[in-house]
């Protein structure tokens, strides 16, 4: 079965976004600190559709992890577009061509139809639940990764729920004091840091997830 | 003037120990979890009078830590005895001989004369603050570090009043769930990883706390 990896830039004290989320501030107060080595990188900059960028330890892996995935599974708070029944102009945060070129599932209790962008991207709306969308990811992945994109909340019922295989920390060296926090309600999983990179600007640990 | 360190196990969600601390769980339970890859090693046992152990990665850096110090500052907690008033019949968790063998300056509301044991450790307790038992364990120190040897107060009071000069995170793959947390009231400290040494069992990032 294909493995189910998640890779999230996380505050070295704990936090995943900051404080304050809203439309405005999707990932909060200061929660754009997490994502500045990524954002440094030729790789993110090529993968949405810019130039430039270091070719560096970080961009190497910011390559690595948007590659072999075959399928992804986000939140609907990472998707967007507020509570409740969808506002069908809400389309993501991406544009018409979002980075993930393969299919994404969306976990939510509003049903909607799927939602076919540029690139390979199409968003499919999942109701009835993680594991159904965990089947579905396989189901389109074929024999690459299911990647769990985010948010926290996602990330953790999977981690929860004993279905994570890999968990790949971005560690950046930001205090944010507040916001949301990753590791919470989780459990007591076994973690085995199996791979580390070390930048200027961040620790990149892979851990894989030991199923008892 | 000697650099202040101060290097601590933390889980990976942040915690140096777990809950329900007391004197008989001084480190909370679970909190031992955070220990586990020094108590392997053959340099903790040395330090510790204990025969055997790892000679590994782990092992480098936990003889490290320990190189190179000529005075620690503790709080009172990690001392241990209980909270008020001393009883002098405590002596710290250490037994005749302390790991230290320096001069270890102890963070205390109640005075209480010094307190010279086997191997060149002697505990001074300090009543008027944070800053006069740095001033005086830089003056025992030399031209050697100061290190801050915990627990979670004393470190964050030290890195809040941007008197801390590195931290050096022994970051262990266990979620506790709760317990106390190393990094918060803290501010907003700017960091700089410069060392990292992965092993199977704990990642170990060295931070240089930039000072404005």
């Amino acid at each position: 079965m294909s493995p189910v990896t998640c890779q999230l830039s996380i505050s070295l004290d704990g936090f995943v976004a900051g404080p304050d989320q809203s439309l405005d501030d999707p990932i909060g107060v200061g929660g754009m600190r997490l994502h500045q080595w990524a954002l440094a990188t030729a790789s993110w900059r090529e993968q949405h559709g810019y130039e430039g960028g270091e070719r560096n330890a970080d961009a190497e892996v910011a390559a690595e992890v948007m590659q072999g995935i075959g399928a992804f599974i986000m939140g609907r708070k990472m998707f967007g577009g507020g509570d409740g029944p969808w506002d069908e102009s809400w389309k993501g945060w991406w544009g018409d061509d979002p980075p993930y070129h393969a299919p994404v599932f969306v976990l939510t209790h509003h049903p909607r139809e799927p939602l076919e962008m540029e690139g390979g991207t199409t968003f499919r709306f999942v109701t009835d639940g993680i594991e159904s969308a965990l089947e579905q990811a396989r189901a389109a992945a074929g024999d690459q990764d299911v990647s769990i994109a985010g948010g926290a909340s996602a990330a953790q019922q999977y981690l929860a729920a004993g279905l994570l295989d890999e968990l790949h920390l971005h560690i950046v060296p930001v205090v944010l004091g507040s916001g949301e926090r990753l590791l919470e309600g989780v459990g007591d999983p076994t973690l085995e840091p199996v791979e580390v990179v070390a930048s200027p600007a961040v620790t990149h640990v892979k851990y894989h997830v030991v199923h008892g």
